[in-house]
């Protein structure tokens, strides 16, 4: 939690008196019905202490990845896990392309001593390109990469990927790749690299349930990783409880809820589509991407605009690289969707 | 959550076949009916995320406590908050009575220089006595105490504690004070010592709502103190929602609980009563305490015998100062209170 007046981050519903949160990036659809139960299922049973190895999770955790059990750890959110990484690296010298998620950043300040900030470029719609691979030498101890990116929505193009992680094999370069939007992107648009992935490689792979299925409330998230020994080092820092029994019930029944993903994406991306035209209608300039969040940029005083009318979007001037007129839309409902073009609409007239 | 096999708690009911788990100090009531209800609420709203600031419940918990809103941390169950106490503060030398709660030792191993381990006596029952002030001095950073301690349930006599505050003024020294267990300690017996701080002291009281709400998968606690520094420093090492959508709603009904705690409070200490009687009669030494568990001295195999049984109760052979001989038991409600004597009669004779 926060002391003070720090926080950074979309979805501050509680201190913004709003109709509509745009800034978080979480499944419009909401929580599935399976999880809700799941969670108050557990609530009959909480006064017992929370499985510390995460067992049944990440027994299905393993059977939904691929990735074997012991390769996997559970987080209170992916954010703790951001932090509980980049402590048990402690890596001397980081490889920060920006914009992206905060977070990282601020593990960084607090665990890193050198970060390097890699600005993508504005002119190329901040896509990552090769030019990265020459950046990344021998005293590189760490990359952070979020594909798609954070709040571009940008991916990172697959042959690209694989020439990086090729790359940081030849220089012992660890590389932190949060995947936590894979899930929600466009079907085709970009995959996990887990299957390219060798025993003993030093890529870590962020993930989350937060955004898939709604349970930003909840806080649960995992990481892969193929190197065993960080994954100790970032158990030997942490209390044995942090994942409480109900995220663990809520993970478990979640990942039974395949169709429901299915179902809850491909209205999604219909949405966008709609976003996208109705955009383009307006004359906004954006960024789509492939995720389930739309970059918009260049309305220098929107945030403040749409916030007087009740609806809450992220403004990215907090970014590297962005500036006032830059922020973050998510894709939600038909209904919020079209509150957000008429308000839009009355802005920017 | 841990990779491995290195669980050293009690509560572990995930890989013992059981029928009553005696390891674990929670209230036997379960969780009150009405913060059931709090979670059962707020699964409809996981979606969104958590209040990273806390705000109902540390307005809630200013009026319980008597402390400003400003001087209260809220974190993912109390472990979280000793990790995260101890890192903002990373001592060079530590004072650290034992036996007393592991996680305090964990915590130093990774963000403390130097432990002093302080053996409390067994011939005096481990209480703490004024000897303890002879081993404050201005090279002493932080000084950390359980009170009542745990395994032994022994209270730190009111003077004395008094008596540590003022020395650890004169030396400059961090008090770090767990006071989980007083909510659940015999009436009179304990009390905090929040109401005989000033402004800027250099005490953290740590709490929880694991113990008495019966509220320990949930993970919620919280510290006060009242030198802002160190709380601001502690929330510059954690993600900002730390604390769960689930948490900050079963944490504010279950201050609502009042009458239940002190319903279930009677209860307990009858039971404990009973319990201390049984023990008597089976000629179990043991060391009493003043809180909801009990540590029974001198019975070296118990823990295993029992285990047979199907009764998991809490091997102390882990602890600074103790041995295999040593165990805790958790006072419970009569029925199962029952079963654990009936165990002991037949493993004893």
């Amino acid at each position: 939690m926060i002391i003070g007046n720090d926080y950074g981050h979309g979805g501050d519903v509680y201190r913004n008196k709003i109709c509509c949160d745009f800034s978080a990036n979480v499944n419009p659809y909401g929580t599935p019905e399976k999880v809700k139960e799941a969670i108050r299922k557990a609530a009959e049973k909480v006064a017992a202490y929370p499985d510390p190895y995460c067992t049944e999770l990440r027994k299905k955790l393993s059977e939904h990845t691929g990735a074997p059990e012991k390769s996997i750890v559970c987080g209170n959110g992916a954010a703790e896990i951001i932090f509980q990484f980049v402590e048990a690296l402690r890596p001397v010298k980081t490889l920060l392309p920006v914009p992206s998620f905060s977070e990282y950043e601020s593990a960084l300040r607090v665990y890193g001593r050198e970060t390097e900030l890699y600005p993508l470029s504005r002119e190329n719609g901040f896509v990552l390109t090769e030019d990265i691979l020459g950046s990344i030498d021998e005293d590189t101890d760490l990359l952070m990469l979020c594909n798609p990116n954070n709040p571009t929505g940008q991916p990172i193009e697959g042959g690209l990927l694989f020439k990086i992680i090729t790359r940081c094999r030849e220089t012992g370069t660890w590389l932190f790749l949060d995947e936590c939007f894979v899930s929600l992107c466009e079907e085709g648009s970009v995959s996990s690299v887990l299957s390219e992935l060798r025993e003993g490689d030093r890529v870590f792979l962020l993930n989350a349930f937060t955004k898939l299925y709604g349970m930003a409330g909840v806080r649960l998230g995992y990481g892969i990783c193929l190197e065993d020994e960080i994954l100790r080092r970032m158990c030997s820092i942490i209390q044995p409880w942090n994942v409480s029994a109900l995220a663990q019930a809520a993970g478990c029944a979640a990942l039974e809820c395949g169709e429901w993903t299915k179902t809850t994406k491909a209205k999604i991306f219909e949405e966008k589509k709609y976003l996208l035209n109705e955009l383009e209608t307006l004359g906004v300039e954006c960024i789509p991407g492939v995720a389930n969040y739309i970059m918009l940029t260049g309305v220098p005083g929107l945030y403040e605009k749409m916030l007087e009318k009740g609806i809450l979007i992220r403004s990215c001037a907090n970014y590297h690289g962005l500036s006032e007129g830059d922020c973050r839309i998510a894709v939600k409902t038909r209904e919020e969707n079209e509150v957000l073009v008429k308000a839009l609409k009355e802005v920017l007239s």
